[in-house]
């Protein structure tokens, strides 16, 4: 008899089970349920969709050839069956059996199957404070909410709004508002940074910077305590601790909780980050069931801890791992190293593995080298910084993560894949070093931007780079605990020697030898050069001369200019 | 005493010796040696110098910082002497002395060393025909002969080129003369497609394509036979079997040899590729003496055969490593994957590995497969096709390859890269399924092109898509042993139906199960869409219904328009 194949949640996971297990089982019957009547969907679109990027809500659940991904499309051309405003109320394990209802006409019914696939992804995490059912409160869960919030932005009815918590979705939404519609945006985040959970805190202050440059207020550690309505002008109002902010709109991206409700009803295992517990075939604790995509955890492959990822990418993945398994294959999945990326306005952000502060959560000893350097040849026109940043830990030297941003996005993509799908390997930091990337002058440098991070952390961990980060050198130079000595050429060391006068001490490179004794040897000195390879050199020239009071601020100028351009 | 280290060549792997080596020991006597009196320059960066992307010789031999890196600037900055326009005659082993040549003056004398490095680079291997020592034909081997072609162009002396051997330089300096000067350019190949080193046939193809509609002629599958230059007007011709090629200016650009003869003459141990043999560590047969860079061979991870590898990108981290080593460190060399990009015109392309003919004389029993994808998710504007190949081993399923282009150059590099640098960890096919690179709507698709792949080729290799090349296939078609099937939309199809009639079967998918009875059981069917899933899972539906004559056009209508518009 043929399989009785049921799945619950029809957005990414589901139809890509469905699809891949038509092509290995022709025989199967393939039953996918949802609540919603919208189905197969790309829900990553919804920000530049309300970002007019994409005009059309359509484009979102159209296939590559313009079909429309609807019942009567799954029906033709994959022979699944749909069932769309049917809520699934318990799964009988036992029976093998769904109870389900009609969102259409309350009518109850059941389902039985062989083998059931919960796909039913994540909820947005409502912050526990009033206000957030007010009418004008939004979260960007599904494309019906997408939808209304760009038909208030197309009325012209919204002038402010409030996202609260800068994840990606809530960056991408501050954006979609500022770039398009010209909305005065800010942008709450109760963490100190924003990407908190992806990014370290320079690359996270570079972020942080394109968002204010473009017009996005950011508040950090600030927390929303109530949005209230003005009951006569309707107006509405996010207070944190600090301040009011009223406003037209609000978008809560707080982020997301695995929806595994019905799992946890139904006895599945279910894991300390709330999703349901898979093997490396995908199956829950109930052999005839699996699960994937935003509803399960998985292995955080170098922290070791298990962790939710919502990833449409990795819900396809996953997708076609189950529908192997279910037509009788042997398809695995080991888990993530947490690789992302995403656009800012101008910018594009990479990340892998963990940052500095996650390392160290885990339990190692985190090591991080920054560096800025042009995603291609120097003498090739036209070419734009990329800031990288590679984590190790100090004893075993294996690099635990990467994080880049630059204005070529797709450049800063390339250098963040090339360490990401190393990281399960246990790869060390010489091997960042000699990463066999493609070289090209329209593309890359002879020493590329990804070996050199690998060369700097390899002289920082060999203890012949002694580095400090901007941001903590930007502290120490406030506090008069260092003086600058700045070895670039006169034109570029004008401003800083005008503003902090003696403070600013000022050698060109070439002149260092000649001019040793004008170098004070009682205070600490960081070393300034353009993006940091010359600093390091004039460090390692100063300690030979038995000068070592001195640390590099690491990327040098590029990086104070891109965080604090007031600095100097 | 401190270490005397000399360095024979100062364009790339010599000064990164040089400089890693200071940093690690502030008391070496460094000395390099090179014939010429320009050093340290970029010299990938020949072509877009002659091609006008950049103005000034000078920025290829400056820092970032725009420092000229001239003898003042190694001696003032890195403290490094330097000895230019100084030919080495022979190396003295026993007495670690070198016979030396002052070319300036022809004075001789003699250098001792502790320690050595060769790197002498690569000479451009002339082609054994007359004529290629006549005024007009070049290499282009060093900034000398860079300088003096482009003052030819900039005087309008040239008015047709012929460009010899369609090697990575050969079709950079043919796009160089087309673009910017409009020469007349035509780039003779012996081997039967361009970049045949690197590329399998049909990523070929696409480029070849590209320089013709750029108003490059190719010839391929043609040898030259003679330079002759006319007595009287001074217009220089290449004979080739076929035709007489009149011309104002010849390249030849048939590849380079190692430069290995003064290591050869002092008995150090060449291989089969004319290189220099080097352990892991980068030392020569004399534990005293290093080489590295184009005048080395090293081991290919993939083939696990010796072979040549001329790059700036390499030279620059094997410099890094012998400058360690030298300083006592232990650094290591594992080999080379081919990693390999390079622009052509408006195309990136990207290779690593073997290609399915590489792999073939390996050894191996290739089976590739051939996908065309958006470079992003499909609903985000403005989106590239990415044409993608990954070559495996049919019974192990290891990967051996990977090639691609497209026009979003950055974005074809990034693909390439995470399948180069897991290369050597010998990864399977299942590996790049489910490679986990960073994914967002403006970067990559859910189901990334390099995941698909992936997927396409365990289809393959599982017998599940049988498909056959465009190349292949229109061989088939024009022998009439294929009839199309075509399950695009009528829009799409209508061409192919018009111009060739019965032989193009026309039936949309969602059609297909109600006129099945119209699909022959009795000929072989290329079944054709727009890149290829559909036709996958046509297959796969037609298999079910046992009409299992068919094969498909791996890459669809998409590699069809990109090899050959007039087809259809």
């Amino acid at each position: 008899m043929a399989k009785r194949v049921v799945i619950i949640g029809a957005v990414a996971l589901g139809p890509k089970v469905a699809c891949r297990l038509r092509r290995l089982d022709s025989e199967a019957v393939i039953t996918m349920i949802d609540r919603d009547n919208l189905i197969s969907y790309g829900g990553c679109g919804i920000p530049y969709y309300v970002g007019g990027d994409i005009n059309d809500l359509e484009d979102l659940y159209s296939t590559t050839s313009h079909a429309i991904r609807d019942k009567a499309f799954f029906a033709d051309c994959k022979r699944v069956n749909i069932l769309t405003e049917m809520e699934v109320v318990a799964i009988d394990r036992k029976a093998r059996r769904l109870q389900v209802r009609d969102l259409k006409n309350g009518e109850k019914g059941n389902i039985s199957y062989d083998i059931l696939v919960l796909a039913t992804g994540a909820n947005p995490a409502r912050i526990p404070v009033p206000g957030t059912d007010l009418p004008g409160v939004f979260t960007v869960a599904n494309l019906h909410q997408a939808e209304k919030i760009k038909n208030l932005m197309k009325a012209g009815k919204v002038g402010r709004a409030v996202v609260v918590g800068a994840g990606a979705i809530g960056v991408e939404i501050a954006e979609a508002f500022t770039d398009l519609w010209g909305v005065e945006t800010t942008l709450v985040e109760k963490e100190g940074k924003v990407l908190p959970m992806m990014l370290g805190k320079n690359i996270s202050r570079i972020v942080t910077r394109q968002l204010e440059e473009h017009g996005v207020r950011v508040l950090l550690n600030e927390q929303v305590e109530r949005i209230a309505q003005d009951p006569e002008t309707g107006a509405l109002a996010v207070s944190t601790g600090c301040e009011n902010i009223p406003c037209d709109l609000v978008v809560l991206a707080t982020g997301v909780r695995p929806s595994s409700e019905l799992a946890a009803a139904a006895g599945l295992s279910i894991g300390s980050n709330g999703g349901i517990l898979v093997d490396n075939r995908l199956r829950t604790s109930d052999p005839n069931i699996y699960a994937g995509g935003d509803c399960a955890e998985y292995t955080h492959l170098v922290s070791g801890d298990k962790t939710i990822m919502p990833l449409g990418s990795l819900a396809n993945r996953q997708g076609r791992i189950i529908g192997t398994n279910i037509a009788g294959g042997s398809s695995h999945f080991r888990g993530v190293v947490g690789t992302f990326c995403m656009k800012v306005f101008d910018l594009g952000v990479a990340t892998a593995g963990l940052s500095v502060e996650k390392a160290r959560e885990a339990g190692y000893d985190p090591v991080a080298a920054v560096v800025a350097q042009a995603d291609h040849a120097h003498f090739y026109p036209n070419s734009e910084l990329i800031y990288m940043i590679l984590v190790a830990d100090r004893r075993s030297r294996k690099v635990l993560g990467v994080q880049a941003t630059g204005k070529n996005g797709n450049a800063v993509k390339a250098r963040v894949d090339s360490v990401a799908v190393l990281l399960e390997h246990g790869i060390g930091v010489d091997d960042i070093c000699g990463l066999e990337t493609g070289y090209a002058p329209p593309f890359s440098s002879a020493m590329d931007v990804v070996n050199n991070v690998g060369n700097v952390l390899d002289n920082i961990l060999s203890g012949r780079n002694r580095p400090v980060d901007v941001l903590e050198f930007f502290t120490m130079f406030s506090e008069e605990k260092t003086r600058v000595l700045d070895i670039r050429g006169d034109r570029e060391a004008a401003a800083g020697r005008e503003k902090y006068g003696s403070r600013w001490l000022h050698i060109p490179q070439a002149e260092l030898r000649q001019r040793i004794t004008e170098i004070p040897r009682d205070e600490l000195l960081s070393i300034l050069c353009d993006t940091g390879p010359r600093a390091y050199e004039t460090q390692v020239l100063l300690d030979s001369l038995g000068i070592t009071n001195t640390q590099i601020v690491q990327a040098g100028y590029a990086m104070i200019k891109v965080i604090d351009p007031d600095f100097v």
